[in-house]
């Protein structure tokens, strides 16, 4: 897997983490199941296949321990389930799953069922989880109802600290990005030795519209050079339309309020990519912190009203955290796309790649190609 | 099934429509299916079953032709699917599913693919509708997973015009309000030649905090004199824990940003009747108008940019229609105590039902008794 | 002066704080300038004069250190400046002005510089203030700007901890509520060992609407009985016109997303005495905790950006509150509507008191007359 | 003076309007008053006085006709009055000004009287007007009250169709913008037909992070080539602090909801030049459409209850639409940018120009140079 950064190319200001990935904050975990079969014409329920199921998971004891939590929406043709739940509490009180626009339903459920089985038992017990989506029938069979409550589960079998799969993995299988292969990415931000980190599922955008650290990428590798998948026969889907999700992660101790503030920040950064949040795009945002993990307590039976300490930073902290998410959504959607790798689909419709050569050429005319460092 | 009015008892200022439903707004359909199946022990996954499924379809092609929405939550600890997009595009696109909290996702994909049977063919076909939920495990076997696409469907089947049922029926099978029994409810109000209707699935309040058109029944009728569910051995679910999700329905001819002021109004309803939006609480309001069908038009591959008319009222028009909507909440959440019949469920556990001929006595006790009329 | 409780009447199920206003809440003081001047025909810029400026002022040191806010608009048809800085920062960094409609401005760069005088001083100083109002245009030369940046200066000045003013005082002096003269009001409630006070400015409302602990007493007093101000020959402001201030204050260690909660259950409080946040009223609230005093610093040159603690409550201890808040707003109506007396203002327009007898008798007519305690 | 493209330089894909700016669309006006006097040491009340009051009317009988408007708030460390209203309502009842922070109030009020001479007349009238800021008090004497209501009348007096003054006029007189002297910019784009204006009080940002066209100009020209306003001695105001006020004006047919989400597409095109929304900027945006001028009525003592028909547009067309606003805020940064010239104010603090010549080298170098043609 080829990362952004191995082409010897770089973006942002800010120095990203160990691994440039959500998971440099302590104790995310990312787990992701790709459901990749079958080839040739679409035949509803049979395939092709080409979509999956990511999760992030907070923290270990998420279900016993909920997190400080906020979002925000810079367009929503999308689902996020839960959301009024987050705006209400300010937590994030489940893990996350991501996957296609279809499959939101039973991928929740199962989070409901795989959630109750790490808390105490209890009758009253309930549970309003986190599962957003992108739509993935450009290329899959998405009306084929091929995700179910197992994946749910493998994927959080698998989450795992460390290195994650990027490009055609988990919800980002069948992805489309500013019209090249999208996908799954991630990268982080070291801001005042608080870290915070992106993952994306990226799916949006027009191509003529990329831009890569304010390279016009996408008036260089036009259509005719590279086409796109909008353009075959039988795409059907338009130009344009796609959505993308960013879940935000950081150890920075802020409130929800705050989180709130720094999610309407990841909008910023696909507005740099060439993003516009337009029409048909769902482009919702989460983020949450890991701070003031085993502070709050999540609904039991018998619970206390007795105060207790949050630790918070002044809002003075808040510009430099607001970069560090800003660019950590940047490069999170050119890792999707630069680790992507081209995929046929249904009907034979192609996403290609978006060309490591080509890019690192471009990028280098324009004054910002690789440093020799 | 008594109503009510049907006590000889009103409530409010306004008269309410020929059926006194939601059902008076012109193409408006209601359907429930409602699961009551065996008794005793919880068993998970066999039952008690207390359950059920709630739609309301806005007009026979919403499918086609979306309507003018909008939305409030008085207090989010609850789930509404496609909120995202209800508050971007200010259009509700599918029919509205009611259920309870952890049967939202599989109801939710039911709908995508119920929708998607009523569209024009095309792979592009995405969907994201509204499915609301109010946590029935007090009496019903909540994680047994009961509820299934089929019901979905079913309930979409049988969605009528005309008279409802009210009470211990579709997702309002196994609610408990104000410590009586609770459950599905509606009403309307006439407002100046329009039409404003409720439904509500009621499961919400604290049995000492219940007023009735200003009269504190809930302070009256104890649960000395009438047992709470939530005082039984095994009840663990907490004392004014519940929710209450309403629906709104109008054919005066409102754009989506009065429709979300309209929404607003449900909480106040939800207020004079003693409900605070409780923390554990998911007070969450959808209002739709019927008024403009047709103008618009969903999702398709080769959309019209062109400028077309829509109908509007002057916001002088708002404050009637105000009190359409709170009288509308009142009377429905009134209609579903009345309705509602005694109910035993898991564990034995049972939710009184609100005895008429007490409610009357208290009523005239306090200057509000049946008229002679 | 004369407090509904006054008059043998209670309202509600929660203790009051000694003192039954906001004033509970430890180091809130609150000052009010009062404007009475002239009569006869209006003669704009010579009066008669019925307005006024009220402060509420969180603690001594609300310049240097700010406390956590939240704010809600039931009906935004009115002005309520700062709260874009409330909702992003989460904070209230300036004392409180409600005035009338058409003074806002001088007011509000009163408060400007009045907030200047109290901070260490440096030119990069700046002040966002919250400056709220009613329209008092029904008695008061509302366009003869009688409100002077003094006025300000002097609510200030005389802002006192203890018992305070109600009814025809401050910014409340020419309001009109229900029909009857309204005005300034303010009420507590302890909440388990917490204080949650209210503060309103109380000019809204129909009288056939108006409810007092449910008993429908716009409907016993009605137009014929006791004359409103808004049937008289000259009276153009429409029936139902008008907003509602409140300003709600607690010790309670709350976030600023719980202090939005908060600030959403004073419109509850609302609809319980018969208001419906009607299209033409401002009927926007805002609730701050004086709990974290110290914890935050306003803008400095040189800020820290350390991590510091924060006290808070868990969301189980929010439904008490509610309550809170609930009740404190109803009874702070209440108290604003029994304070006030009959007024006389331009143009010979009078607004009649709601006369005290005849309110207990309708209330013990209903079953809520003075206990024999 | 001098604009982005006088330098053959242009940014974005969609073509400006005839004016490229905000008066392009058509009957909306725009009115500056520029205060330049003194220099030398601060004295407060005296100067040196930078300051000045900019007006958009949005057309000529706005005060009888309103027009549908939504906003957004990117970060609100800032004043926009009247937001509550507008979000309300979906309507701007008003002519918009912009002045510095501290002026706010006064200009409010002065707003309030001037657009009650222009509606018919009546005791019962009231205005609530949107009236922002940016903070000047790096150049200039802010809390020396220098702008008067005068002022404000005066800048409705000149308001004009046609080209318009940018740069250090009007209430971006004193701005500093990614350490630049920034000021007042205007552009405009031709979407589908339709126009997208946008008007601009730039006053934001670091120098390190700007961007044109995706062009590091600010990493280019850094503060040892053009020193920054904020490091000479007397500076205090912190880098990065300040904020942008972002006017949208459009002829397309868009309801409020729509014009919401165009409003926040504003934010994108500061993204785009390198702002983040920091912590202490007021970045808070208005959209208004001329289309359905003379549908809506302002408040009257006798409103009509009728309905009524308004045109809009599908939301299929939002998405260009969004572009439109990009790029007009863009390029309207641009253009304040450049037109503003080097200013020396209080305490001999000078704001340095962007310079012209070294912006076309750095441009070039990147391959965005001036085109042949």
């Amino acid at each position: 897997m080829t990362r952004y950064r191995d082409l010897g190319l770089t973006i942002g200001q800010l120095p990203p983490g160990p691994l440039n990935a959500i998971t440099d904050i302590a104790g995310v975990r990312v787990g992701t199941v790709t459901l990749i079969e079958g080839e040739g014409p679409l035949v509803v329920g049979q395939g092709p296949i080409r979509t999956g199921v990511t999760v992030v998971v907070p923290h270990d004891t998420i279900g016993e321990s909920p997190v400080f939590a906020g979002c925000h929406s810079l367009n929503g043709n999308g689902e996020m389930t839960g959301l009024e739940w987050v705006r209400e509490s300010g937590q994030l009180t489940t893990p996350i799953a991501i996957t296609n626009t279809h499959s939101v339903g039973i991928v929740r459920d199962a989070l409901v069922y795989a959630d109750m089985a790490t808390r105490s038992p209890s009758v009253s017990y309930w549970s309003l989880p986190v599962v957003a989506e992108t739509y993935d029938g450009g290329l899959n069979d998405i009306n084929g109802m091929h995700v179910t409550a197992a994946h749910l589960h493998q994927a959080l079998a698998v989450a795992a600290t460390g290195t994650l799969p990027e490009g055609n993995v988990g919800g980002g299988t069948g992805m489309v990005c500013h019209e090249f292969k999208g996908g799954t990415g991630t990268a982080s931000r070291i801001v005042n030795g608080w870290r915070v980190g992106a993952l994306v599922q990226a799916n949006y955008g027009d191509r003529e519209r990329l831009t890569i650290d304010g390279v016009p990428v996408g008036r260089e590798l036009t259509r005719t050079a590279i086409p796109s998948a909008w353009d075959e026969e039988d795409a059907i889907a338009r130009r344009g339309a796609g959505s993308i999700i960013v879940i935000l992660a950081t150890d920075a101790p802020i409130l929800p309020h705050q989180l709130t503030r720094l999610a309407q920040r990841a909008g910023l950064g696909i507005a740099r990519m060439g993003g516009s949040g337009a029409h048909s795009s769902g482009d919702i945002f989460l983020a949450f912190s890991t701070a003031n993990v085993g502070a709050m307590h999540s609904y039991k039976a018998e619970a206390s009203t007795d105060a207790f300490s949050v630790t918070m930073l002044p809002d003075e902290a808040m510009s430099d955290l607001f970069w560090g998410a800003i660019e950590s959504t940047e490069e999170a959607i050119c890792n999707a796309l630069i680790a992507a790798e081209t995929m046929t689909g249904r009907d034979g419709i192609t996403a290609h790649a978006l060309p490591h050569d080509a890019l690192v050429e471009v990028m280098t005319r324009y004054g910002r190609g690789p440093s020799l460092g």
